[in-house]
């Protein structure tokens, strides 16, 4: 069993030009003064869709999931190309309720579907390949630097108990456990914040935390080189509570999740204080959750002590945490 | 069982614009005076990947399907996402085995891989999506006229003969056999044939044939509301022969076969002659197959008879022809 991070540094070796850095989009020079941004992602019916999840739900969120990227950079998606990959046994019905998800996504986030592709295989697949334009040169994950706060765009663990919730087949019973199912099935990128974020200039590294809060900072970490302290856990109301009912742990919820796309930037610091006050008055959510220090790994500062999180999250390949298939 | 263009038609309906009509690329413009093109292609191990077909090639054949289909619009593939799905039983060696067919296809084709993504799925599937630039319109499959004449960039059935050697478990007796297993397994694009046609302007709708000579000249006809006739069906020299030593139809070899990457043209008649000496001056090869009429429909004209073709042709989830898993 190899990591995806391996098969990346794998791949990356064979494919990539020397100075290639990875990020979550990519970005190729117009001669207009503008760049192209592109990125593509992929879902797989048997590791990314628990069951209660609907194809039109499935097909929302693999659109959704590139519009993340996309915002995490401060970019809008303009156009999507779709590859879908369907076993012999699907249905009409089936492809309507993807055509309706994606077609839902559409209009919702304003993008056109400019081609696609459809073929036959064993797992439902659907690949999204979004084409985008920006005037600015983008952050990447590679670019905190020591001294900057980092910020997220919301609280975190309520998309992986909707997950937990779909995938263990508990009946939900209070309002956080219906909305977190709701939260799961139905997410939203964040695309005003990043483009606020992002068009302010005072963000100097950004990912979207589709892979987990944990993942995504030792993202920013690895890659920058650099250490992130962490005050506290970020975790919504009552997760603490509702994982404890089911025998969860919430800390795991809240670190290893994924698929909250929400937003982590690291933020140049004296910057952070004008840039709370411009998501504040246009009623956006924006949270500091910790710095930027020398060194490296990810810490959390508990009673003044630094507790080093090992890195877990969502990372296919991995065993390090249940999946969908499991 | 629902056919790849029932689907198409039902994603279409929910997708598109209304105006919008199928073609083998899309075409964004820009603002310095170019668009920007856009495909996407995936390759499936169990439907496209035969036994005997290392992975090495089936990665750049992956590739090569994305760069055919911009060559049949005369532009070159820049920069490629790449989106693979791997089975959990995937080794290093099949990793490095893509990348080294991906890095193949980049050095070949002079293409950067711009971004990628990796998952687990049950079976093999690699998604290629091509970006480019051009500063024309492009041809498309819809804007053939009556009485163009129809060309192509070679013969056909090399690669369909090549494809069954490999599912029967043949062993290659003859050098055709050889060279026919050779052309399926490494298949190239016809990119120098692709540009010069279309930068001639001689050129009045294109399509590449990887989904079978049949099927993409009634794309042809079918889009563009025409009847195509063939003069006679252009069949590599000796396959009739090893057809039959095999029990195959050479038939279906020639029409219905695919993956061949041939292009095909409609020319407007007048400018035919010197668009074969353009051509031939360089090299390339260009064949007159047939011509452009009134009417519906693909006919094959024998001994002064009109014989209509029935529309076969590689088509993913249909039973008309065998798969790579039956």
């Amino acid at each position: 069993m190899i990591l995806e991070r391996e098969i990346i540094n794998l791949l990356a070796r064979r494919l990539y030009q020397r100075d290639w850095k990875p990020n979550d989009v990519a970005q190729l020079p117009l001669n207009d003064g503008r760049s192209l941004i592109c990125s593509i992602d992929t879902l797989v019916s048997s590791t990314d869709i628990p069951p209660g999840l609907s194809l039109r739900y499935a097909a929302r969120k693999a659109a959704v999931s590139v519009i993340s990227d996309f915002a995490s950079k401060g970019v809008g998606v303009d156009g999507m190309l779709l590859s879908l990959s369907l076993p012999p046994t699907h249905a009409k019905r089936d492809i309507e309720e993807i055509g309706r998800g994606l077609s839902e996504a559409s209009r919702e986030y304003g993008f056109k579907v400019l081609a696609g592709d459809t073929n036959e295989a064993s797992d439902l697949v659907i690949t999204c390949c979004g084409l985008g334009f920006t005037e600015r040169s983008i952050p990447n994950r590679g670019s905190a630097r020591v001294g900057d706060t980092v910020v997220t765009t919301g609280l975190f663990g309520l998309h992986a108990l909707g997950l937990e919730i779909l995938l263990e087949g508990i009946q939900p019973k209070s309002n956080l456990e219906r909305l977190a199912v709701q939260k799961f099935t139905s997410p939203m990128a964040r695309v005003d914040e990043g483009g606020l974020a992002v068009s302010s200039g005072a963000v100097t590294a950004s990912i979207d935390s589709s892979d987990g809060l944990l993942y995504s900072l030792y993202e920013i970490a690895e890659h920058s080189d650099v250490k992130i302290s962490i005050d506290s856990l970020p975790a919504y109301p009552g997760i603490k509570e509702a994982a404890l009912r089911y025998g969860f742990s919430w800390e795991r919820l809240v670190l290893g999740g994924g698929e909250e796309y929400e937003l982590i930037f690291t933020v140049i610091r004296d910057r952070w204080e004008e840039l709370e006050n411009m998501f504040s008055s246009r009623g956006l959510e924006l949270l500091k959750i910790g710095r930027v220090e020398e060194g490296s790994g990810v810490y959390l500062i508990e009673e003044g002590m630094h507790r080093r999180l090992e890195r877990t999250g969502w990372e296919h390949f991995g065993e390090d945490r249940n999946t969908v298939k499991s």
